[in-house]
């Protein structure tokens, strides 16, 4: 069975988290079920080596690699909104794109996209001139990165003004609203922990465009990639799952880009 | 009067050396007299913010910019020695290359040659591997880079072997130990102060190849570049004069290369 | 002439605010016009040995210190909100007075006060429970430290149920609100710079409890101190026109315990 | 049966070793089987809140906990030589013991110990002035702390100097040379990895004040204290067969002080 244009989803994780003499996540357990992987950039978690053995992992593992730029913020983990200017956004953001490039350059691979990590994501997905600072910073250093963000998000429109690709993630085990935001983690509901529930919103989300709100109503949700939480526990048998599950279903499970500077 | 090649010496200072709400240096003053300018890169000086405005104002005044990569280092300003292995050195000089090539490259600014800071450039002159280490790194991010190392020491050595083009560094203002080493900072002849002094053992450097040390000896240094120390108080002056006083001499005080990614 | 208990004002500002190799403030020319200076604890400004120095210099002027603890944001300055948590809060605030207490300790010194910095201080003066984490770990390491804070503000209310002694501070060259808050520093009548008015104002904040607002309403303000901007060009000029003007009335510029772990 | 005096050893780890959202070590499952527990202060490892944690984890486990201050490089862990001066290394010593102090007393916890890490533990054995540097820093604050060096190390001449008592270490887990020194971690021989030998080996050192070096020499070394390292992996398992063991054989697993600060 040949998969559709619009039966194809992108599975994507946040990697390279390690710091210093400090282990994050399972990079090399869960690296083979992705299709794209997101790499720390040394200014909230990942340092020189770590991104260099992250660039490597996933070349061996042939995952399209991205930057995951965040704020400079080593002891809150990226994780606690800093208030930057839009100015500084841009400047950091080229400053850890350009960085985790030049490592990536050195062993031959070539940076397929960026997605923005932590307080850093969730500023952009609703701070619009946040929003432009980032992709002005990705089209400035090259226009064939695709920017990835939150679906509907004001990131996306900021990409494709800037004349980017861009791509739209939705995160099958985080609960919905029924306007669309995503639930607040303080809440029970604020994660789907099946693991069967998760890859059965996958499917939906693939093959309807559509995930279920925490009250049941049906979202429109158009999603190119979904994120896979490498820092859960169990994070590689999820992963695998869903990329059988997700496989077995006819969906195919791929890059975002067949061609183009990630491979 | 037209100088012959050799009669050219190039004029540089490390820059950008503010960091956060740190003012360090004079940049404005100073980056008029330079041909060019090494921007140090966030790791023990700088940050993204300090490093774009560098750029730019060195773009403005006409001047190569070329990366000062340093160890990771910040309380320590890159002046205490480490001890990198020789695989973390080459990381995180690519890291601080690959971050300052992103910036520069927003402001349609090219690098044009790297120069490692403090305790860094002072292995890289002493340990062999070190020295591979960095030419591999610079290597690997743009062949047209020129290497800038101290005369006659291991780096230009590694650069050479890299098929990097190099550069000779000398200090005017620094006493040589009668064999060509730099006199400890420790010593009270290690800096020459007198600034006509300075400026008649530049002439030396460029006309004769020659600079004298403490004990009077004669020593033969070819150089290719002047360092001028930026934290000096009343640098501008010092190098206004030095540039002055040069080319009053007929010495084209000019950037490392006439062509080339710096320009 | 002896002044009467109201005739009298401390003179307070932000000192050991250098990093490494990075200067900032002019402490020797500052510190002698000061009778109280509060000194920064290494996470946002300061490094232990310009705690160290920080500590002597006021010692020799004779001039009580206190701990200035701020968010652990060195390249923010502490001026970035961060978010933390009320329990980080404490620890943070813990653990800087711990540090620069041992510090003074080894130096024959005892603190007398603890004021926040930057955006901790703000966030202190309007969030009680921020406030109360505060208090909670200046009463927690010695009930006898006075802990400072904006004029009227909750960290005041929080410091007395702490059972802590609280001193009232006021900025005699920042423009008022008329209902008492800061102006923002983003309006161009944010910051008073005749030094004259400025004087003016403090003498009137001392003798009458008032300070005019940019409208030119009288606001009523108790103060007990009055913050030097430390950063200001000629920050050490205006601190001794500002002493000398205030003694010359017949005000007594003194810290805020005769007596005390301070003396 | 009841130890004699000399049948007595304290079992210390370095704990307190997570940083923001990174986790190390398995400090829940140790503390148990530990007398002593050297608590990181921040600036190799450790934050202010995992400084806390682990205060109260050691007191509920009735363990006495000591400070473990190391070179300020988080992203070297402290296992950097930085090359301090003498003077930075007293001041960071004295910064970070009362960073933990503050913190211990506010759980109303006082320290037993200090213990330095990493590259300021091995430079403070070798170098008598780092030495005399870390004992004057722990005699300002409190004389009553124990000085935790390693055994028949300069670090312990310092420290009787400096009027502290002081306790000597030993590796059971390490090679030795048949000098004395400890083998150097690049040898396969460096590690004893079978639990038993460990056992026995900390037996004869507690009985006999005797371990045996790699080629079979037997060494004379006086320990009252044994470290256990909590980032081998089954760190828990070790601790607590060691101590089970040791009691087995009627010796007193017991901490360095029974009165005093720590308790």
């Amino acid at each position: 069975m040949i998969a559709a244009p619009h039966m194809r989803i992108d599975l994507n994780a946040d990697v390279g988290e390690s710091f210093g003499a400090w282990i994050m996540g399972q990079d090399e357990a869960l690296l083979p079920s992705l299709t794209s992987a997101n790499v720390a950039c040394g200014l909230h978690a990942g340092d020189p080596d770590v991104m260099r053995r992250t660039v490597r992992l996933a070349r061996a593992n042939r995952i399209v690699i991205g930057a995951h730029p965040g704020y400079p913020d080593l002891s809150g983990f990226g994780r606690r909104e800093l208030g930057l200017t839009h100015a500084e956004i841009e400047t950091t953001v080229l400053y850890q794109i350009g960085a985790l490039a030049a490592i990536a350059a050195a062993e031959g691979v070539t940076l397929g996209h960026v997605k923005a990590h932590g307080a850093l994501y969730n500023r952009s997905a609703r701070d619009p001139e946040a929003a432009r600072a980032i992709a002005r910073a990705v089209a400035a250093i090259d226009r064939r990165l695709v920017l990835v963000g939150l679906a509907a998000s004001c990131l996306l429109d900021a990409g494709r003004e800037a004349g980017l690709r861009v791509a739209a993630e939705a995160f099958a085990d985080r609960g919905y609203e029924p306007d669309g935001r995503l639930r607040h983690r303080g809440h029970p509901d604020a994660l789907v922990t099946d693991l069967e529930a998760v890859l059965g919103r996958v499917r939906r989300l693939v093959l309807e465009s559509t995930i279920e709100a925490i009250d049941g109503t049906p979202i429109r949700v158009h999603a190119d990639t979904v994120c896979v939480h490498g820092d859960t526990p169990g994070a590689p048998g999820i992963a695998r799952r869903l990329r059988e599950g997700l496989e077995a279903s006819g969906i195919s499970v791929a890059p975002l880009v067949s061609e183009g500077p990630g491979r």
